[in-house]
């Protein structure tokens, strides 16, 4: 018997560990994956070569390989040399558990996990901008495990300039601090910021390029990666998105403010969301909303999830779910 | 043994079901209760009167009277002819069970539980004021089950004017509809208004002494009752509960729109909450909230709710909850 997971981008596929594992047992062995092996050698050596060479009898995968280019390639090299193939076997939970992956493949772009913690009238902050806290102990703690499922964090500078966040992963056992990613059209992220000194973390600025050169210039001094996206007044967020991928960033936790979630949103390019709410009521017109957008007309249209999970922590609830797109008139 | 509940105001209390049920078995018996049995000779005669010539032995309550000027009494009355008396048994579980009288007998005034729909943006309606409709069947059939719990339902006029509901309960077993009250203060409501029309169940509207007398005329000789409350612009809140009170309503479902939501918070006014959100998100700035009032400056000094369940219908999830009202400075 052997046992894999594929932990680290650019180390061992699930099926090396798992074929050294199970050692001379592999032999005439059924072979149960997520994903269907590959047959090219990328970063590591085809899957399908090595699990031909061990004797395996059958492969039972749960879903092809999302990559067009690739798809179904592996699975008819085993077929070639007489192995047997099963797929779609529990396909469903295997494509949400590799989410990240097949949106990054398939789209081009980060998978993006949207968070927010609002009171029951969908207020991120008091109309003096007090946010602290909005949500409890148990759901705070979770958002670091959501941190630490993302390659990535990425906020709008307005929370910079008014929490100046350190972003980082609180979470009882080390992990590595996911990339930060500000979207700062204007480029105004102070040189004192913690993501600009603490040096925890690889921080990216997303800016454009009218943007002060002098500015970019003094941020990458620091150390800080800008990255001009398109030529607009503001970030241009699907360009953005495919310079991020560019640069292998599979998945980011957004946890900007109600106008970068209004913007996302409208773009399409919310893949999960993860929406926390207290049992608070706060009041304002002028309190920011956790998505500040232009509004739909109809409610039949309104944004809408889809494969809704309700979990409870504590008083507080967490409405997970994916956003469905409509085609909508231009 | 025997089985007793008091299913209607002016009719047998609980215990002389019971006694009737139990015959004879009664002599000697123990009886439990979730309130003190009554001393006094109301719409009904005192039960314990009739507990003790009935001759049982024992009587466990949940809670005292919580009316200040008889509270107690029932319960000493027993004691005074040998009977052996216990109070205190699931107290918690017997106050939620009589919460609606509990809170009409201490504050002499309705028990008034309020109940929205809103998109996990916090909006009711969209800019246009499309609301049709924002939560699903399940969530939208309790909302007849809670009509059905209380005995009023309370709207503003401007969702009269908007939707023209008839406020009466839908539900499979045939039940009394709550009476309808309408909170509008320029006596806006049109004559051929459901509410006004249909003579499914008795109509208030509240108003100020300021409304138009013609147009209270007209109103009242269409069959509506028109209480003037304060002379103020608008209703004033507290005084109308207590007018409402002194005509016996004990509870009141609040279906308002956020003004009325607002301002009932606001006043102190509201017992409990019901509120469902659908897992839409609709924007708007101009949208109406399901909260419109001034904001609080602080998040630890948001109201919040104490005791909260969390109901899931479907994909909709409901919040129940206590509110509590910290004190403020003026």
């Amino acid at each position: 018997m052997g046992l894999g997971s594929h932990l680290r981008r650019g180390e061992a596929h699930a099926e090396v560990h798992a074929l050294k594992m199970a050692g001379g047992e592999a032999r005439g062995s059924t072979v149960y994956v997520t994903l269907e092996p590959c047959s090219h050698r990328g970063r590591t050596p085809p899957c399908a070569k090595q699990l031909i060479e061990a004797g395996v009898k059958r492969i039972v995968a749960a879903c092809r390989d999302p990559n067009p280019l690739v798809s179904g390639r592996g699975l008819k090299m085993l077929q070639e040399h007489g192995i047997e193939t099963e797929v779609g076997v529990l396909e469903e939970q295997a494509l949400q558990l590799n989410e990240h992956f097949f949106t990054y493949v398939a789209k081009g772009r980060p998978f993006i996990t949207l968070k927010t913690a609002s009171t029951l009238d969908g207020k991120v902050a008091s109309y003096t901008g007090d946010s602290r806290w909005i949500t409890n102990e148990e759901a705070r703690a979770y958002v670091h495990t959501l941190r630490h499922q993302h390659q990535a964090i990425m906020v709008g500078i307005g929370t910079v300039l008014a929490d100046d966040p350190s972003l980082t992963v609180r979470a009882p056992v080390p992990g590595v601090h996911p990339i930060r990613i500000i979207v700062d059209s204007q480029l105004r992220t102070p040189l004192h910021a913690k993501v600009v000194q603490d040096g925890l973390a690889e921080t990216i600025i997303l800016t454009t390029e009218r943007a002060d050169k002098q500015a970019a210039a003094r941020l990458e001094q620091a150390g800080v990666t800008v990255i001009a996206c398109g030529d607009g007044k503001r970030v241009d967020l699907p360009l953005a998105m495919q310079k991020l991928a560019e640069r292998e960033i599979a998945s980011i936790l957004l946890e900007g403010g109600g106008t970068l979630n209004g913007a996302m949103l409208a773009h399409g390019l919310i893949d999960k969301m993860v929406l926390f709410y207290a049992p608070k009521i706060i009041g304002g017109a002028e309190a920011p909303a956790n998505f500040q957008m232009t509004g739909i007309e109809k409610m039949a249209d309104a944004y809408r999830l889809e494969r809704v999970q309700i979990e409870t922590f504590g008083d507080n609830v967490g409405i997970i779910g994916y956003p469905v797109y409509p085609r909508r008139e231009a």
